[in-house]
C-alpha cells in the first residue's frame, strides 16, 4: 500500500496553483469558498483511511451545479487535477488528491429538494448527508434502504460514487439498487442528466449505474434521485453466541435455506466481541467464538415469526445462547455490539486498518479461519466482523506505527488476505471501494483485458485525465 | 420509423460475404452452423418487431465461447458487422442486421451450468431460455425474479442485453437487479469476465450493469451468473373493474401509500378488456373502463392479508367489482386476462405495434387519456395495457398495412405518444429497449451531451464499430 501518489502531477508541482487560477476560482465560487493556506487545506489532504495523505493545492466549495461546471471547465482548460469529495468518510483513500490540484468539496450543496410519496423517490443535492435523506424520507413514511456505517456523516453523492453498502444489503441490496437518476458535470464542464424518476427506463446505456461506484473519476455528481420504499411497520433484532465461527456460518446457511432473506445477519469474531465488551460493557459472552446478530423488518407478525425462526435455527445448530429483543429499544441495544465494533477496535492501538473483502457466503467461516492463520503468521492483531449474509468481511488490523515493522507486517497480512479472498471466488472490496488503498490488487482481480477497458472508459469521459487522477481507470 | 438500415455497409454489399470468410467461419463452428442461403437466413432477417427487416449475409451458430471469440476476431479483422441474437423475441428491432454481415445466434449455448442453493445463484450459458433458468431454480426452491412476457422463448443473454422487465417489476425490479456476473467476448475477440458470484463487489467500474441493456453493441454475452431468491411460499391474484382508468390509478396510488409494494399491479383499458374477451371468453366486464390485476407473493398469511387490503382499497375507490382468486389455479385464470392481451390485440388486424412508454406512476391515467386522444386524432385503433405499478404502459396500435396511410397514421400517433411521455417526465422505453425502432427518439430523450458520450463509450468497447452497428451508441 503506497501512501502517496508517485506519478507526476498534471500541473507544475510544488508551488500550488498559478495565481490567476486562484483568482478565477474565487470569481466563480466567492473568495471564502476557495481555501489554499496550509492550515485550511490540511483536513482535505486525508479521508477516513489511515496512512494516506496528499496535500491539495486548493480546496473549492461550490454552491451550485453551475459553479461546479465553471470550476471543471477551468480545470480542464488548465490541466488541473480535480478530486471530488463529500464528507471524506470513505475507507479506500478514494478522495486523497494524490496529484494535488483542487479538492472539490460538495458539502455546501446539501438540500433535500423533494420527497415524493406518490413516486416513492427523493431528489437531493450531492452533499446531503445520508441520514438527512433517510430522515426526510422517514418523515413521509418512507425508507431509504442503504445504510452505510458512516451514514450520519457520509454524503449521498459519496455513497453513490463509492456504491456504498451497509447492514441491510442482504434483503435490500446496495446503493446502486436505489439510484434512479443523476445530474452530473463531466470533466469538460458539460452538465448531463442520466436516468430520471423511473424504476423502469432502458433508453441508452445505463450510465446511472456506470457512474455509481466510479469513485469520482468519470464525472462530478451534483444531484441524485433515489428510489424509496414504504417504511416497514417494525424492525426487530436477535443475538446468538456460538462456540465456533463455523457454527455461525452454518446458522446463516440454514436461515437462508429455510426461505428467509432477513434484513440483518451480522457477525463478530471472538476478538471483536472482547474488544466491544472492553469498550462498552454490554455483558457480551467473552468466551463465544462468534456472535451473530439477526434481524428483520416488515409487518409485526411477519417479523416476530421471522425472528423466532432464526432463533430456532441458531439453537438447532448448537448456539451457546440466544436472545431476542423484546422491543425496538432492546433491538437497538443488541445492534450496539455491531455498531461499536470499529470504535472498540480503534482503541486497541493508534492505527486501525479496516478491510473489506467479500467471499461467497458459504466460504465465510473458512475465510475467517484463513484470516486468523494469516494474522498469526505475520504476528498482527486482527479482529473480524461483517455482513455474514453478504459474505462481506471487515478484517481489522490494529498496530502502533512506532512498533518497528508493524506496519509492514500489517500490509503483508492484508496482501495475503486479499489473494486468499480472490482464491475463494471473492473480491478485494465489497462496499468500501478501490481508491488508492486497493489499487495494487485491482489488476489481479480484474485481469488485463478489463483493466485496459477501464482506461478506455475513463478516457471516454475524461480525455484530459483531470478527474481524481490515479484512481479507477486512470 | 425506418424499416431498413440506410447507412453504408461496413463491408462490400450486395453479394454477401467473401467466399474465404465463409470458409473460415465454417472452419470455426462447423459447416452445419453457418447458414447463408436465402431460405436459411430469412428467419434471422427479422425479430418480433413488425415492419423491420434486413437480410444478414450469414447466420453463425457458435457452440462455445472460444468459437464466439474466433468469429469476432475474424469479423474484426475483416470489418464485418456482427449482430448477436438469442431467440429474436425482442420488440425494438434490436437484432435486425441493418448493415448485413453476420447474425450470431447464441441458442446452441443453452446449458444451465449451475444452480447454487448456498449462494442463491445460477450460472447459465447465453442461449438458455428464461423459463429454463426459472424452472431450474424452482427445482431447488429458488426464484428467478425477472419474468418478461416472452419468457418461454426469450434467452437469458437476450434478457440481459435488453435489460428485460416483466410483471413483477414493482416488487422485484428488473433484470439488471439480478445480474451478478458476465462472461463476454469483446469485438476484438478478447474474453472478459465482469462481476462474479457476489451481491457486493465494487472492484472496478460496474461493467456488469453497463453491459446490461447495451443491446449487443458493446460485447457478446456468453455466460451469465444471476442472483436467485428463496421461492415465496405462495402467490395469489385478485381482479377489480373500474368505471374509469383514473379510478384504477387512484387505487394503485392508495395501495402503495398504504405501505405495500405488491408483486403485481397490471392494468388493461376498456379496448383491451374487450379484445381479450372476444379472444378468450373469460367472462370479463366489457363495460369496465379499466381492469386492474393485483397480486402478491410470500408467506400464506401475508399474501392473504395483502390481497384483502388491495381488494378493500379497490372497493373504497369505487370499483365496479372485485374478485379474489381462491387458489393458485384461480390466480392463474385471472392472470390469463393480462397474459393474452397481446395475442388478443394481434387478432384485430394484420399488424400489431406494441409500444413501451413509462411515466411517473401518478401520471399513468393522464398518460392513457393522452394516448386515447392521440389515437382519436390520428384515427388509429389503440388499446393500452401495462404495468400500473411501474408506470410502464404498452399502447398497442393495430392496423392493416393495405389500408392506405394506416401505417403512417400509426407512426405519427406513436411519435406524439413518445413526446407526450417525455413531457410527463417519462421515457420512450421502459423495458423493451431502443433498437432500431426507438432510435429516432433517443436524442430527444438523452440530449446531445449524453448521445455523444454513448458514442465514446461504444468506441471504447468497439473501436471498429462491428457490433450491432446502427444501434445504441453507434
Amino acid at each position: 500500500m503506497s501512501t502517496q501518489g508517485t506519478t507526476p502531477r498534471l500541473h507544475p508541482s510544488g508551488s500550488g496553483l498559478p495565481a490567476d487560477v486562484l483568482v478565477e476560482l474565487r470569481g466563480i465560487v466567492g473568495d471564502q469558498y476557495v481555501l489554499s493556506l496550509d492550515g485550511d487545506v490540511e483536513p482535505f489532504s486525508r479521508d477516513a483511511t489511515p496512512l494516506f495523505r496528499a496535500r491539495p493545492d486548493a480546496v473549492v466549495l461550490p454552491g451550485t451545479t453551475e459553479e461546479v461546471s465553471a470550476v471543471l471547465t477551468l480545470a480542464s482548460r488548465r490541466g488541473i487535477p480535480v478530486t471530488p469529495r463529500g464528507a471524506g468518510s470513505n475507507l479506500a483513500a478514494a478522495t486523497i488528491p494524490e496529484h494535488g490540484g483542487i479538492v472539490l468539496v460538495l458539502t455546501r450543496m446539501n438540500r433535500v429538494l423533494e420527497v415524493s410519496e406518490g413516486e416513492l423517490l427523493a431528489v437531493v443535492q450531492a452533499g446531503t448527508t445520508t441520514v438527512t435523506l433517510a430522515e426526510a424520507a422517514a418523515a413521509k413514511g418512507l425508507l431509504y434502504a442503504p445504510d452505510p456505517g458512516s451514514r450520519t456523516v457520509s454524503t449521498v453523492a459519496g455513497n453513490v460514487a463509492m456504491c456504498a453498502g451497509g447492514l441491510r444489503g442482504l434483503k435490500y441490496g446496495v446503493t446502486r439498487n436505489y439510484v434512479l437518476g443523476l445530474e452530473v458535470v463531466l470533466p469538460t464542464g458539460e452538465v448531463m442528466r442520466t436516468g430520471g424518476r423511473l424504476w423502469k427506463d432502458v433508453a441508452g446505456y445505463d450510465l446511472t449505474r456506470l457512474l455509481t461506484g466510479s469513485e469520482g473519476t468519470l464525472a462530478v455528481i451534483t444531484e441524485i434521485t433515489v428510489g424509496l420504499l414504504p417504511m416497514p411497520a417494525t424492525a426487530m433484532t436477535g443475538l446468538a453466541y456460538f462456540d465456533h465461527l463455523s457454527d455461525a456460518g452454518r446458522a446463516v446457511a440454514r436461515i437462508i435455506a429455510e426461505g428467509t432473506l432477513p434484513a440483518t445477519l451480522e457477525f463478530l469474531d471472538n476478538r471483536c466481541v472482547n474488544a466491544v465488551e472492553d469498550y462498552a460493557q454490554l455483558g457480551l459472552d467473552r468466551e463465544a467464538g462468534a456472535l451473530l446478530l439477526f434481524g428483520d423488518d416488515g409487518g409485526e407478525e411477519m417479523v416476530a415469526s421471522s425472528l423466532q425462526r432464526m432463533a430456532d435455527v441458531c439453537t438447532a445448530v448448537g448456539a451457546r445462547g440466544v436472545t431476542l429483543a423484546q422491543d425496538i429499544a432492546g433491538s437497538e441495544a443488541l445492534l450496539t455490539a455491531r455498531r461499536c465494533s470499529l470504535p472498540a477496535l480503534a482503541r486497541l492501538a493508534p492505527i486501525t486498518m479496516l478491510e473489506d473483502v467479500t467471499v461467497p457466503r458459504p466460504r465465510l467461516a473458512e475465510m475467517v479461519e484463513t484470516i486468523d492463520a494469516i494474522a498469526t503468521k505475520h504476528s498482527v492483531t486482527c479482529a473480524t466482523f461483517g455482513h455474514a449474509g453478504d459474505g462481506n468481511l471487515h478484517p481489522t488490523i490494529v498496530f502502533d506505527p512506532d512498533d518497528g515493522d508493524a506496519r509492514h507486517r500489517a500490509e503483508a497480512a492484508f496482501d495475503e488476505i486479499f489473494h486468499a479472498a480472490m482464491a475463494l471466488g471473492g473480491t478485494i472490496t465489497g462496499e468500501h471501494g478501490v481508491g488508492a488503498a486497493k489499487r495494487p490488487w485491482l489488476a489481479a482481480r480484474l485481469g488485463p483485458v478489463q483493466m485496459a477497458l477501464l482506461q478506455r472508459i475513463k478516457t471516454a469521459f475524461d480525455p484530459a485525465g483531470i478527474l481524481n487522477p490515479g484512481k479507477l481507470g486512470s
